[in-house]
């Protein structure tokens, strides 16, 4: 039984969800139409109805690799490290990951990744199209005349 | 001083770069030309080359309020919570924040957060632009016909 994201919330311009520390995240499983049950993987953009970027949480068992190289069409990935040690390639150049990696792949980039700590290596992988950002922070944001008010 | 990015390194189709824990991420200061230095805040898309997402990793400090209420122009923002504890408002309305939220805000929402608990509430925030993903996962994903070989 995959753990669940608990506590949905929803108002006219947000959802949110509790989806557990990194260190829970082994207790999700993902149904994939083709390879069947996916241990320590979820993905949050159904949940919260996400329209500009797909966002998964993964944690990989002590000693597993990820059984395959991947790489995208459209979509440029950020991964973020946040618990565990590890190691990823790219394009078959093998490099370290520990808490705090954050790693840029392009599309045509063909990546695999594996814990090679003791404990899990835990994960948030972000899929955005590669070159849409228009603008962002300052030039994105705007700031109301009025205090905030807790 | 701020803390910086540290082993930055770069392939063909990647860059990565080392943040440091969610812990550590109060010892960056952002130098923001209209606010002046923002401790607790960095940004990641020109360290790695981001183009389809913004992402900055925050930190609060106890009883720390964001100052100012904000909206977007283009883009839905992602916030994932990954230490201490808060409260998050949008549009007015306020509800809880610990490891594990997730929340996702379209462009009008008015949002702002605070960190309630006794240690800061780290956060990494993604900027999309709204409707820019066209497919994701097994979709935008192609398998390349070799096996992996660490």
């Amino acid at each position: 039984m995959s753990r669940q994201p608990e506590n949905l919330r929803e108002g006219k311009s947000y959802r949110s969800a509790e989806f557990g520390t990194p260190a829970q995240w082994s207790e999700f499983v993902m149904n994939h139409p083709g390879l069947g049950p996916v241990p320590g993987k979820t993905f949050l953009g159904k949940v919260l109805g996400l329209t500009g970027m797909e966002v998964s949480f993964g944690s990989l068992a002590p000693g597993r690799s990820i059984p395959f190289l991947h790489a995208h069409r459209q979509n440029e990935e950020l991964y973020v490290v946040l618990a565990g040690q590890g190691e990823m390639q790219v394009d078959g150049e093998v490099f370290p990951l520990s808490p705090g990696s954050a790693v840029r792949i392009a599309p045509a980039g063909e990546r695999c990744w594996r814990a090679t700590g003791t404990e899990p290596l835990a994960y948030l992988v972000v899929q955005a199209q590669a070159g849409s950002l228009g603008q962002a922070t300052a030039a994105d944001g705007m700031i109301p005349d009025r205090p905030v008010v807790w």
